[in-house]
């Protein structure tokens, strides 16, 4: 998607050889600085900082890290022992989103059968650079087939649609397109008239900072809300449709994603707002069938405490609570499928159960 | 309740003639600041950029802007006139609590029979003194009849009993001793264990601010979370019942309170959490049987854009969002009488509906 009217992704190679190259996230909106992650130790705390984040993203950053861990491999005794336990401490560097296991996975697969350092190099690039081009092909996809689930509604109501979505699940947290945005960018590109309401998604703000970002950039009319605004939007008849991501789903629709997802998708339940859940098939854990199964990780609380922003003159800090005040940080929530009105995924909208599930993924089972 | 160990109360008068003080909350928990009312004017934006806030003390506070009217009335022709439209500018400072409205006509009443300038000012200062006091009479019947709801929670499950609350509706919101704090204070007090999770409640903060300010003065076990996660906490059985405040009830039990209830009041119901409304009978509107009626506030957005705190050496505000992107900030939100376990009042613990509040309020119908 566009940044100064510029095409731009979350992560990207350029030059040879390839340097990883991504937007550290943790600046915006009030700075737009990309990095480069040179070693295991960058990809992995770059993935922790959260200066890339959203599933997909995360999921391409570690399949980026496995070319980046043979690019920096020197000498050693086991070259495959050696892959492998780099491959899993950039595994295990978040543990919610399945998207990150999943790709490390997929190209320590593809370089198995590879012979030589270089060989293997190469082929880590080129399936990370894969995965990239996939998810993001997978998010443009969603957005096709979100995209009647919008226009419906711009048919009945014949005003702007005002969709509702919680935490950044746009373009910054998958490569490009983005997963809850698809349908909102293609609708507006097919000049549907939208209006996004953006929950700021405390306590890291990825809504106010980041989606509020995105939708600007691209002309998307929106307005910023705090997390608690959401119930009384819906009750007041300004909200059309819900639109989340997910950071992982049960096969039988458990969606995990942003806490506070579980508030909004009762209160659309509450007000009979239709609430989707938008996924790439690489978000859905086909092993797990139950939510309560996904592990939720605890961040640190100084995250609750204080809040990022700009002062005017620098980008600081500001600490809200007591210095004294212990904070608790979980940082999802896992959203009963009967709460979800449907998953719009790559291959089309289903409803969030087993069955509907294995119907649209039949050779995952 | 204790500031630093010394019982302190969130309005009060001293010396001869009476000065008004209060405590400037805008700077907790960082600066403990208490300054005086000397002018109408003082009073009108005290209450609105929320110097004082909370039902209950917004209540207290316009009774004593009647005082404050009277002692600075020089000369002028319509005594009564003047003072009508003083009141009159006072009640509508804010437009949610009912309280506010309702305690200016307290004193109005009172003094309409006085006559001349020095007894009516006599008599009204009388007439707020005796809203505080009653207001804080009333805050420690409700802990007192709040009380066996944690007592029979602790005796069921015999550890700590997990209470959630959001925004503050505590001794700062009311004078002294608090609305949803107040049974808490009163378990505390009887050696009953709890802990109690601390909405942190953007868009002011008025959680991690005051409410964790307070519970860590008076020594109570709390949590910060962001307003996120309740939904969450509720699901892991990690909260027993919630106690909130109220700005205004109507006689049906329907309770506007801080924005974002709703949605925990819906998390609870899900969950099978018993969710109560501590309110004094001033919150309740005896005119009003349908929370659709009862008006919300729209703050300036800039309190949803920016967020305020210390950088270690200022206090500051830093902006969140990015800067051309429009904000909403409604202050509150209706939650439906349904989703109410029960009104804690200081006559006793009622279910949310009419003929529960008439039985206990029959005077009022």
């Amino acid at each position: 998607m566009n940044v100064n009217g510029k095409p731009t992704r979350g992560i990207w190679h350029e030059g040879a050889p390839a340097r990883v190259r991504i937007i550290d996230q943790r600046w915006l909106p009030h700075r737009f600085e990309t990095t480069d992650l040179a070693t295991v130790d960058q990809v992995i705390k770059a993935i922790q900082v959260m200066a890339v984040r959203g599933a997909p993203l995360i999921g391409a950053t570690g399949a980026y890290g496995v070319y980046v861990a043979l690019r920096n491999v020197n000498e050693c005794k086991d070259l495959n022992a050696h892959i492998r336990e780099q491959c899993r401490a950039i595994a295990e560097a978040r543990p919610t989103a399945v998207n990150l296991a999943w790709a490390v996975n997929e190209v320590e697969k593809r370089i198995a059968g590879e012979k030589g350092l270089e060989q293997k190099t190469r082929a880590a690039l080129e399936a990370a650079s894969g995965i990239a081009d996939a998810e993001a092909d997978r998010c443009r996809a969603i957005g096709r087939h979100g995209l009647p689930l919008i226009r419906e509604i711009f048919e009945r109501v014949q005003r702007p649609v005002n969709i509702l979505t919680h935490c950044n699940a746009g373009w910054l947290a998958c490569v490009d397109v983005g997963t809850a945005t698809a349908p909102i960018y293609a609708a507006h590109e097919a000049g549907i008239p939208v209006h996004v309401w953006v929950d700021e998604t405390r306590p890291l703000n990825q809504g106010a900072r980041l989606t509020a970002w995105e939708l600007l950039q691209q002309g998307v009319p929106h307005t910023v809300v705090v997390d608690n605004a959401g119930g009384h939007l819906m009750q007041k008849g300004q909200v059309d449709m819900c639109i989340v991501g997910s950071d992982r789903t049960t096969t039988t629709g458990d969606v995990a994603n942003k806490i506070g997802t579980y508030l909004k998708a009762l209160a659309a339940r509450d007000n009979n707002i239709p609430f989707y859940a938008a996924l790439p098939s690489s978000t859905i854990d086909w092993q797990i069938d139950d939510g309560n199964m996904i592990p939720v990780e605890e961040r640190n609380p100084d995250e609750v405490r204080q809040v990022f922003g700009t002062d005017g003159v620098c980008l600081t800090e500001v600490l809200v609570a007591p210095e004294k005040s212990p904070a608790l940080n979980p940082a999802f929530d896992v959203t009963p499928s009967r709460l979800v009105t449907g998953l719009i995924t790559e291959r089309g909208v289903c409803p969030a159960d087993a069955l509907s599930i294995k119907k649209l993924f039949p050779e995952k089972f």
